[in-house]
């Protein structure tokens, strides 16, 4: 069954008993969402949750039970340009039917952005290459209606080249067990691609910078992979060194001796946002 | 009664008859809100306004019954960053104290950004000199949960450099009457300073723009007043322009000759906002 259609249990048509398959293809999805009002991504009894309405979605589509798989599970507030879902359907017209259909329902803060069809060994967890998170911060003596729902306040001036050199030192193979919720049994081993801090933001293109805000920067990472709650405290750390809290050598005393000291505090959920995931 | 301080009416004591008059002073207020959740500026009974949230924590703080001045009244779904109203108040601690106090229980999606004494003659609105909006427009296929908050969606490329042309005719003293809504025995001559579009905007920085977004830009504009909805049908029709469903001089003809021609419809509330207002 080439071209990318596959056989299996991925979807059951509903109110069907598991009776003789239908072919189902592989689909991704590539999503955005506004993580304000969602209990997070995973599905939760009783809760709105990105997995839930994004499956609900699906199933008044395609008449379907689905179980989407998603590239990783952000934490309540936080949101997604690029999140990257699979699962299979036996949908049997074109797909971009059914990306318009499912944006058609969806609610108002979640969209799907792209949807490709993929191999039937497609999985948007474990076929994931890399994966790009960003952080945004703004100083301002008081908090901002128009950014704070997406970016997290900080009241001092932040010593910039500091916490850049110190972003420096995430870059590279390292255990981030420091940063990171551990997993018994599982490592604690990421590679970094890349740690920066990006400056700009809303109204700070052609030396307008909002009124009222003294700078707004975005901390961008890249990495194979993130154990949970690894950006909001590593941005928690180099927020520590960029108001002098901490040396400009935190970050490779906490690489180089997890045990011997502590993270700084996850920063909070608004300003992050899983931006992109690259598949090889 | 020099140092701001002058009596009048303008502040009760909240349950007290008419009776002798308390001291006050005039304060401004630089405000900034997000204008999603509001029926507007302007109180009106039974609605959630900008207004009514302020005076409510005016009166809250102060123990006094106010109306406040705005420098112009937003409209439903239109933002600002920069507000200005004025009030009296008899307010006997210090200014810093108020601005404090304010923040403390105005809604999460309203701020003070900042406070200042004024002589009694200041009213938000008739000293005002200048005022700046800021109109958001991003290009995309796909709605972005992440920006329509605060910017409105054109699906199709638009074409700047006719945008930049036509804007640049709205600059200097024209009468408007094509783009506002005419108030019987008001003029409707505007003197405006300047009129552009800048690209950039939320992850324009650095080359990196928002997935799926294929281009951000806001149209800024700063007159010495403004007709009701003259910036949401100055966009209108400038994204007409852009569309090439008008020709390069639409706006020259509007400026000219009003009477035969109709501007563009009124761009969307959700990407309009007050930047700035100006006091000579």
């Amino acid at each position: 069954m080439g071209d990318g259609v596959q056989s299996g249990a991925g979807a059951v048509a509903r109110g069907d008993a598991p009776g003789p398959e239908v072919p189902t293809r592989t689909y991704a999805l590539t999503l955005s969402y506004d993580g304000t009002d969602y209990a997070g991504f995973q599905v939760q009894p009783n809760r709105r949750t990105v997995q839930g309405e994004l499956e609900r979605a699906i199933e008044r589509i395609t008449q379907e039970t689905v179980r989407v798989k998603a590239s990783g599970r952000t934490d309540a507030g936080v949101h997604a340009y690029g999140q990257v879902v699979s699962f299979r359907s036996a949908w049997r017209h074109a797909p971009e039917e059914l990306l318009r259909a499912l944006n058609a329902v969806l609610p108002a803060d979640i969209v799907v952005r792209g949807l490709a069809l993929r191999g039937p060994e497609f999985h948007a967890r474990f076929s994931a290459a890399w994966r790009t998170y960003a952080y945004s911060v703004y100083q301002g003596e008081w908090r901002s209606p128009l950014l704070d729902r997406y970016a997290h306040r900080v009241s001092v001036a932040l010593d910039l080249p500091a916490m850049r050199a110190a972003a420096g030192a995430l870059v590279g193979e390292h255990d981030f067990a420091a940063f990171g919720r551990p997993t018994v049994g599982h490592s604690t081993v990421r590679r970094v691609r890349r740690a920066a801090w990006v400056a700009g933001g809303p109204g700070a293109e052609g030396g307008w910078l909002a009124p009222g805000v003294a700078g707004w920067w975005q901390f961008q990472i890249e990495a194979n992979g993130f154990l949970r709650g690894m950006v909001r405290r590593m941005v928690g750390t180099l927020l520590e060194v960029g108001t002098g809290a901490r040396g400009a050598t935190a970050v490779e005393e906490l690489l180089r001796a997890p045990e011997r000291s502590e993270a700084g505090p996850p920063a909070p959920a608004r300003g992050l946002c899983l931006w992109a995931v690259r598949y090889d």
